[in-house]
């Protein structure tokens, strides 16, 4: 197999720029064209590939992309689920290269969704490609990939409950996650919930004159501010009544477990350019990323925001707020419990509204599981090195609905790494992880395979 | 020379309107060009009107216009002063027509500077025609109109400190304030002063993921917000140390007097479309936005504001926040003041910086001087009422130093109402006040005149 992937190699590169320059960013309507092409590009690589049934399935939203490869009805099933969709590429200034124009670096690609979830879902395809070209897959396989990913997956989460059947497997493999470093593998057990919304602050019907009006009428953007502060204490705590109501605190040997992973506080901060590291206080910064929940402004605006100077007391000011969960909170909870009080601590100076965007459970699979058995069997085996079970601070919505749904867990064998700076400017993947994700995919599926049969 | 007024109702209105259609943003070097076209038609209307020695006299920034007439040097001379420059018209989307599109609906000019201060001063231009075409001017004036009020006439401040002799005036007279109504004329004996800055709030070296980053690095946004909010109490007083120490405290019967002014408290509010006003505890509205200083965030942004949602812990956040101040204030102190603070409350995980933009000196007149008594006839002449003494809570930050340079007090008769909505969409102005402001400046001319006589 490795043989065929060296042969490969350009090609399996090159197709991947290919999808890449297709600006899939599902948030942002004026690029629906584009999420299109790039549904109809994922379904012709997989066909290409050697799936069957390969379709577009339509949503109200953006597409779903399905194929499958059943060799055998008696072999064991993998689900293989990833997304096409992309983040914003905003602020474009901050790119040293256009999102949407791959650059190869220092052996790297630096575009938007190089990583996430292009660079790292298209290694299944190519996976897929060289298990069939090379006649070794070992398992069923059925591919999904999603455009809605990066907005919540809700029209994902309609298809699933209505293709249960079609999805039936029995495990769930996907790469969006990250490992600690390329010589120190590791599998996430565990991600974080999400609850996202949208507030807005409205003080006069009009923007009015600071001089004429300041001091006088409420200043939605001083509101807002005050507002936001409120939202946590003096540590870092969140305010919300009944927030970490549902919280599952960690006992002191597991704590201990998460901490003993590799991490270097000083590396950290000199990596990121701060003088400290913020947050909750009583939790180190492995579990503040991981296990415990947060409350991050996300987006902020309102007022004057152009060159110079203007006077404005603004009519509005508005704010994108969002929550990671940890179990055993679940994003509607957090959803009411923020939009109740938010609403309760405006001053009647004001008038608030909040708006629901997306949201998503948290999610934290077992480490005595076949299919963690297989992760770990396959990246040892491709990596030399036994991987670390670790716990991811991100969110895929999806994975929780999968449990409750197909009543199946998901393997997190992602193959990238922190400094990739996913969601952010000059998002980039090492080749080396792409190659050897396509390396080790093969692998899970050959140990799954030995491992159900009980050899 | 109501005939000739009369006569040239046609005229005058739409030499206005064409004025108004050049887009002389001050703040935004797009419209570097417009500046100069602006700044061009004033020095030629001012020409046509009669006056000598009109010139544009070039800045680093943008130009001043100036001309004269001088009839007598024995008589009195009056120093007009406004200025051509707007405020940016953003937000665009809320004006129902085109901000340099001037539209006139109700008897009421909308446009952006329709009242601010292109109504205003251009009054001023056509009250300069009228006298001499009608050989009725009865002292010497001075015209002086700058570019650049909207954002703190820095250029305006050189120019006066190095042309005294061309400047030099028995007062100073300029319309750029409001009066209560247009049935209850007043004439404004204070402004508050001005302090406009810009800071900045930077985390980490790049935006970062919310999720993998998220509750162990700080979020700018979040930290920007706390610090704003810290800036005010739950009294709404300013927090900065030593903000209030040369605030001059009202006698008591100052403040019964500033508050028997004509002020219906439900109707504010119903105007504004809220249920509450807001502001310092102890101080009513009259008194919040006139004799009290203020902090207000003129602008906010951070993150990703485009549509939908986007999971970022963004890099850093940006405020624009001004200070309205009151007698004995300054500007330099109250922005010293501003910047120690607000760098002294800046937490470790994050680096602040303050950029100042502009600022000005508060202002007093007395009411017992010639001049204030001249406005007072002249307006009771055109209204058929005496206008009543009001402090404005706007900031035209070249008075201080008029008086300062020049040694001669401003008046400040303007024909402005509230409703106008200057710096914000739909600026409008009345027909009614732009020409009762031609008709009511040569009676000032008239009456001044007479006392400078003894008459």
């Amino acid at each position: 197999m490795n043989n065929y992937i060296e042969k490969n190699r350009d090609k399996f590169l090159n197709e991947l720029l290919d999808l890449i320059r297709i600006p899939s960013v599902s948030a942002d309507s004026k690029f629906k064209q584009d999420m299109i092409r790039a549904a109809e590009f994922v379904r012709d690589r997989i066909s290409e590939a050697g799936a069957d049934k390969v379709e577009i399935y339509q949503t109200p939203g953006h597409p779903i992309v399905y194929g499958e490869k059943i060799i055998d009805p008696s072999l064991p099933t993998v689900l293989v689920y990833g997304h096409y969709d992309v983040q914003p590429a905003d602020p474009y200034e901050l790119w040293d290269s256009p999102p949407f124009e791959p650059v190869i670096k220092n052996e790297r690609i630096y575009a938007r969704g190089a990583c996430d979830d292009k660079g790292q879902f298209y290694m299944h395809v190519k996976a897929l490609e060289t298990m069939l070209a090379t006649d070794s897959l070992t398992c069923n396989i059925k591919i999904m990939i999603e455009g809605e990913e990066e907005v919540g997956s809700s029209h994902l989460e309609t298809f699933v409950k209505e293709n249960r059947e079609l999805l039936k497997c029995d495990t769930i493999l996907i790469s969006d996650t990250s490992m600690i470093a390329n010589d120190v593998p590791s599998i996430e057990t565990g991600l974080r919930g999400l609850t996202y919304l949208e507030v807005e602050v409205v003080g006069a019907n009009r923007d009015l004159h600071s001089g004429v009006y300041g001091g006088g009428v409420a200043n939605p953007i001083n509101v807002l501010c005050e507002m936001i502060a409120s939202l946590k204490d003096e540590n870092g705590h969140i305010t919300i009544p009944g927030f970490y109501d549902n919280v599952e605190e960690l006992t002191g040997s597991q704590r201990a477990a998460l901490n003993a992973a590799p991490f270097d506080l000083e590396e950290y901060k000199k990596d990121l350019s701060i003088e400290d590291v913020a947050g909750e206080r009583g939790y180190t910064t492995i579990e503040r990323v991981s296990v415990r929940p947060t409350l991050d402004v996300n987006g902020i605006w309102g007022g004057y925001i152009g060159e110079g100077a203007k006077t404005v007391l603004p009519s509005k000011a508005n704010a994108k707020i969002s929550m990671r969960l940890v179990p055993n909170q679940t994003d509607q909870e957090i959803c009411d419990l923020f939009t109740a009080h938010f609403k309760s601590i405006a001053p009647a100076s004001v008038k608030v509204s909040v708006v629901p965007h997306h949201g998503g459970l948290p999610y934290v699979t077992p480490t005595d599981s076949l299919e963690y058995h297989a992760a770990e069997l396959a990246m040892e085996e491709s990596f030399g090195k036994k991987p670390i079970p670790t716990r991811g601070g991100g969110s895929i919505p999806i994975v929780a609905l999968f449990e409750q749904e197909l009543g199946r867990k998901s393997i997190l064998m992602g193959f990238g790494l922190d400094i990739d700076g996913l969601h952010g400017p000059n998002e980039s993947y090492g080749l080396f992880n792409y190659f050897k994700g396509i390396e080790t995919i093969p692998l899970f599926f050959k140990h799954y395979a030995k491992l159900k049969k009980g050899e």
